[in-house]
């Protein structure tokens, strides 16, 4: 798992008032990030039935989760009642493998989103896309914002602004690197390199 | 533990060439955030004498590690032979009960800026802020902005920005909302509020 996919999103939603944040996995225990440690997703899938969100972290390659027929089923379960279901950067690869993302706008991590197309989705190069109560985020540190769309849309605007100040949430990147459209082509170059070496 | 405290600089830490991140902890083992689950450390303190670069993470109350003189004694031992020695939101307040801001500019999360003066410190109110091989950061969200700035000095310029585009790191906050000197006042207020209930 991408570690910040996961913990950006559930620092704000943790953040929103009467929000209980669950780690749930197919088998619950420690589960091994790319930032050196593990993760504890303390929660069985069939012990948490009717989540209210759900948000699925993408991971460096998550093929095997993409054939998890538990994570799959359990993901087409909830989404029934669910009032969100979201993902964060190539977590939108999970949802489409559960058919979830078919004739959907959706987003996902710049190296990744012609691969949508393949699920029926509409690959969209935003941030944040919403498309009905799905609500799919481009690559990792985009949590962060979506989540706080979801705090902004589910407890308003003051619940939302006080998550953003409460995590002193007033970003000030040292380059204008951090999109495609903005980063100079070597640096595009190395990243997708890097990117496609660990996923190898 | 505030988990993006350390969690967004690690994200970021760990892409940088050559790096490799260790979480260490008096007693290793799982750690209760603040986000709805556990993070393994799985390093004792004693396991790791000279590391490169430390960075201490904070938490809605850290008056339990300020006291502890385990941590204490491995931050001054560990300071003695790092690189870059840095915290991010209240892991400043760790720093200054070690002893290690005495005479040194340095912030932390907003809410808490003016307890710096008490360690000797000059309390700045910046994101980032560098002296000597101090650095901290303010609140949160901060660690994201430092770590870059860590691995542009460290590793240069096109290694920091290729770490920015592969977490794609391009915020887009719905709200300017994220810093004391933006919000409206009703949320600093309600800021104020949930953090001081929450470490109550």
């Amino acid at each position: 798992m991408t570690a910040l996919d996961a913990v950006g999103p559930a620092q704000v939603l943790a953040g929103m008032p009467g929000a209980r944040v669950q780690w749930v996995a197919a088998e619950p225990g420690p589960k091994r990030t790319d930032c050196g440690m593990a993760i504890v997703a303390a929660v069985a899938l069939g012990a948490l039935e009717r989540p209210d969100v759900v948000l699925v972290p993408g991971a460096v390659d998550v093929r095997p989760v993409m054939k998890d027929d538990r994570v799959l089923g359990w993901l087409r379960g909830a989404h029934q009642t669910t009032r969100w279901t979201t993902s964060v950067c190539t977590g939108a690869l999970i949802l489409g493998a559960a058919g979830l993302l078919e004739g959907k706008r959706a987003t996902t991590h710049w190296l990744m989103l012609d691969k949508l197309a393949a699920f029926g989705a509409e690959p969209v190069a935003e941030r944040v896309v919403v498309d009905g109560k799905l609500v799919t985020g481009a690559g990792v540190s985009a949590g962060i914002d979506l989540a706080l769309r979801l705090v902004q849309t589910i407890a308003g605007d003051a619940a939302a602004q006080t998550v953003q100040l409460a995590i002193e949430y007033d970003p000030a990147p040292p380059f204008s690197a951090g999109s495609p459209k903005s980063a100079p082509p070597a640096v595009l170059e190395a990243a997708g390199r890097a990117l496609s070496r660990a996923s190898a």
